[in-house]
């Protein structure tokens, strides 16, 4: 039996999180690997170092190629993407419902998770407009409205920040990242190597 | 036959290029794909971003992360690999000498290049030391001395800054970077992907 946790680290904001929601449930269940899935906010992170923003927006030739990068991995993948209006949007609300329904242990979280991405990167929604957010759980067949307010409580508010220092804590810096008994991967291009140490790792 | 050409750009101080310098030999033979060998210098465009020094120095999480990474892929590769005591070491003349042998079509550029990564990064060794490098050229059976004084020519200097103006050009911010056909790919974990794109785009 696995007693290695497979901690996957997702900002909603992020283009290459994006790329790792569309391909990690199936590369994991072939694995037989079960995901913890760990919302978090790379802002105030990008704070620390110094960032205001995306450093794809502060550095015009990373953003550039980032923009052609995703479009050619989304088309390898066959992920559906349009590239969004606003870059990046705010997550907040997104991320404080990830936490609720991760708390709640809510069987609709990862269906969230992938409709929550689709709609920024391929449907150019709004993610950080609560009629969207509560769309969205509706559309899943949620009561949107009541699962908004209670994700603005205090207590789970507090949640996404522990969720964030946490990330911090483990050396954290970008999304996606993978955690694996101690052992951090940065980038949907270790997703591979973060499951294939999972399985060397499991007794 | 193939038409396009594959421009390899690396960079003596960058660690992800040694993985690349190490990789790409066997897997452009196999791909039927000509190498360009192109160095040039991240300080520059470092500088321009506003960087002093390179951003593994500038954040710490992100140098933990990396030396750590490249262990695993290191081990991976099955690439010797000694975390250097200096990060990053001045490549200047090493830069310089590669141009030289470059414009000159010697056949033992692979060779140095591949001497100066290992150097670096397996054997700690000064590469920004002259006598460093004369050693390398002298270990190859090459006129070290010789080579190192028509380096440092006025000539062979702006070759190495037309080089660097020209990587900026492309978009290049960081090395290794991959250029085939006017698409550039950054990175180590690109190299497969631009040797597919060159395989796909060849008449």
């Amino acid at each position: 039996m696995a007693t290695l946790s497979f901690e996957f680290w997702y900002e909603f904001g992020s283009t290459y999180s994006y790329l790792s929601v569309h391909r990690i449930e199936d590369l994991a269940y072939t694995a037989g690997v079960e995901i913890s899935w760990r919302p978090f906010l790379l802002g105030p992170i990008f704070n620390e170092q110094g960032w205001e923003g995306s450093p794809f927006n502060i550095y015009p030739a990373k953003g550039r190629y980032m923009w052609r990068d995703m479009e050619r991995l989304c088309a390898k993948y066959g992920v559906p993407f349009a590239k969004p209006s606003r870059f990046p949007r705010d997550s907040l609300l997104a991320a404080r419902v990830a936490c609720l329904a991760r708390a709640e242990s809510e069987p609709w979280l990862p269906d969230f998770i992938r409709a929550v991405f689709r709609a920024n990167f391929a449907e150019d929604r709004e993610i950080g407009d609560p009629v969207q957010i509560r769309s969205i759980l509706n559309e899943l067949g949620r009561p949107g409205a009541e699962i908004v307010e209670r994700a603005r409580t205090p207590e789970n508010k507090q949640r996404l920040r522990d969720h964030t220092h946490r990330a911090i804590e483990l050396g954290i810096f970008g999304a996606p990242s993978f955690v694996v008994g101690g052992e951090l991967f940065w980038g949907n291009d270790r997703l591979e190597d973060a499951l294939a140490w999972h399985q060397a790792h499991t007794v």
